[in-house]
């Protein structure tokens, strides 16, 4: 029997948790506030930011927006993104990206300060993580601990095979796992032979972004697989993992959707409230 | 048959070529120079500074050494980074570790500007080697790549083990070998079966500070190993590798002494060489 683990229910409880935090702040006067930048006409990105302010709401923490047009220049962005960096109420900054072609999306990214960093995607965040130091960590990557963790599924000494070494989830992962004692192998495009990689995991987490790639040939009975891939077809939502042919396979794997998404959104509040409490406590020692 | 990789005539060769640019440099007035700081009286320390030292000369390169005594103070070693970090002449700093207790070596080794961090080993260098951005890379896994492609080795598509998820070794090299297209098993003291994972590689690079921990239990017939330990023994330097008992089963290995360790000494040269040209070129964009 295969389990379908479920994100959304997950991500219900630590949304759940970071509202109840916010109160908390709240009655002493700091309400956490996230700014989202929606660059340009993007109906994908459009939904998303349109989703995480209402998530932000929800939660009660402060939603604040800035939405540029599609021919914005570089420095129209960065000027906003400047703003919201020196404004004492802005507690994260979140760039929606893809951002249009004539923007220097790293470049822009990379002026967010490293405490208003929810997203955890400057070179200064991805520093702190390598390193082991305080830092926002991204949310993808994050929300796949969470989700484990929720699961009870043992880190320290499994062995996991991490299947894409991207910006978003591979790399930061593959540090958050190894932070965890898990034995990490990391899989990608050159990779001969795939499925010998994967059999040998416990834990089998696939970014890939190629649409089922993963099926009963790369999963050795008794793992647990999560699908961070998530592609739009005709018939819905669908991922990078052909779960239906896991089925009696996997001992838990993830749905798409109702996986990994939800922890996504679930990990920019719990990062948006991490944010306001290290801005309270570095004005708490400049004053 | 075994062969021994020679890293110490492989480290000679880059160090000629270093040599050359750098007089190339000269013959424009633009000489390379490398900053040492030797805090404190370890011995070991003082020995390896010595050897970095004689290196920069040999290669034509301007020696700046500062001598900093043991009760030094945070503000004493800062003072000195942040001078030499404003001195166009520097092209390089390298804060030499361990630091005696009382001094926070990560808070110092920040204060090094990422276009002058030879040792690679700042967060904003770990950031910038995450996210695969210019930067410096730390001296030892960079000279075990150039090891592995001076004895062309392939890495793409390569198995490769690293075993010891440390900053100045395991972290740094498994981006590196990633970015070149290796599938790579991050090992560590939590790693069930370690040589299960191990006898699985083409690769075997081990840098976990334990003397002798690899036997020919851990090496398939045919793979590479690379032993980046190096421990003081009454009967001379010994590895993390049993060496002499993978005779016959590896198909090359490094030695201890004279593998990875000249390869360190001399991607500081490197580094050196290209944090000039790096300081260089940002001269020219604000001039």
């Amino acid at each position: 029997m295969t389990t379908t683990i479920n994100g959304t229910r997950i991500a219900q409880r630590i949304r759940s948790q970071v509202a109840e935090e916010v109160a908390t702040a709240a009655r002493s006067g700091r309400i956490p506030g996230l700014a989202t930048i929606l660059v340009g006409d993007d109906p994908a990105s459009a939904v998303y930011v349109a989703a995480k302010r209402r998530a932000i709401k929800e939660a009660g923490m402060r939603d604040f927006h800035r939405f540029l047009p599609q021919h914005a220049t570089q420095d129209d962005v960065a000027a906003v993104v400047d703003e919201l960096a020196a404004d004492p109420q802005v507690s994260g900054i979140l760039l929606q990206l893809p951002l249009p072609p004539q923007l220097d999306a790293d470049a822009l990214i990379d002026r967010i300060p490293v405490t208003k960093d929810v997203d955890g995607l400057t070179t200064a965040s991805a520093g702190l993580l390598a390193r082991g130091e305080r830092g926002l960590r991204p949310c993808t990557p994050s929300g796949v601990i969470e989700l484990l963790d929720a699961e009870k599924v043992p880190l320290k000494g499994a062995r996991v095979a991490v299947v894409g070494w991207g910006e978003l989830v591979g790399k930061p992962l593959t540090h958050l796992l190894l932070r965890r004692g898990a034995t990490v192998t990391v899989a990608h495009e050159f990779t001969t032979d795939l499925a010998a990689v994967t059999r040998l995991a416990d834990i089998v987490v696939v970014a890939t972004g190629v649409r089922g790639l993963i099926g009963p040939e790369h999963v050795r009975p008794g793992a647990v697989v999560i699908d961070v891939g998530i592609h739009r077809t005709p018939s819905g939502l669908s991922g990078d993992v052909r779960s239906a042919e896991l089925d009696g396979i996997a001992d838990r794997i993830t749905p798409v959707p109702g996986g990994v998404g939800p922890m996504t959104i679930a990990m920019l509040m719990v990062n948006t409230l991490r944010a306001a409490q290290w801005g309270a406590e570095r004005e708490a020692v400049v004053a």
